[in-house]
């Protein structure tokens, strides 16, 4: 299936930027991080202080994979939750380390945008910020399975 | 900024089959698509038919830009939407030409996923799926400018 597919790069737009060194597993929703937008890309930030939040799309660098990833995990890494499908969990380790977070947005100065609850850490090369719109992207009734609620 | 990052190269998981054979501005809420995808992930979707509501991340093979990217656009494509920049809409126009669509989840069966809503033409290259988590993607009161909601 790849084969007939065309070339499909990514090129970071912005750089995040907080006091997160290391990828561990943690409590994200009051990390504050600025994102860093490249200067040329300025004016195309214009208008998202309208919103609320924010969807950042991010590269997880240090999870790029090199060798096979397994197609089935434990979420968060609990053992005690049931073993699902990769792409049935949030996981880090993807065919595709592509993160999307929600997250709001504290400020906007410039080129940088500041945001509460990212959850990548310092360095992380961000490729994509889209606005959220409730009608396109929340969902007021979603079910999901019991783990994903399980203390 | 980019020299110092490393290669990032996508690869497609899967493939959009429906009946939206070119990329035409229209209401998608009612279209039905099938997702294939590649047969060596179809334990990794296990799990994902607990969900009601997937998260679709497509490149939008059809808009890999080649010349220069406006910095700000007229949401839509509608002059009398305010001109923003960019990144405060859902333009297909965009650096990295990723698209994120929250959809119902229908049927899964083997590695196909029927889903309600996804925004995208037939053809177009899948390269992550997620489960939508409400606590984590939806957002009960976020704020966003007149010009989303206007007719």
């Amino acid at each position: 299936m790849t084969a007939e597919l065309p070339g499909m790069n990514l090129r970071a737009i912005g750089i995040v930027r907080n006091e997160v060194k290391q990828p561990v597993r943690q409590d994200w929703e009051k990390v504050v991080s600025d994102i860093v937008v490249d200067s040329s890309l300025t004016e195309a930030l214009d208008g998202l202080e309208d919103f609320s939040h924010i969807i950042v799309l991010y590269w997880m660098h240090r999870r790029a994979a090199t060798g096979q990833l397994p197609t089935k995990v434990h979420p968060r890494g609990r053992q005690e939750l049931p073993l699902v499908g990769l792409f049935a969990t949030r996981s880090p380790d993807r065919p595709n380390p592509v993160g999307i977070a929600t997250v709001r947005l504290l400020q906007r100065q410039g080129n940088t945008l500041r945001v509460e609850g990212l959850d990548a850490i310092d360095g992380t090369p961000v490729i994509d910020i889209k606005p959220h719109i409730p009608g396109y992207d929340s969902v007021a009734d979603a079910k999901v399975p019991p783990w994903i609620t399980r203390k």
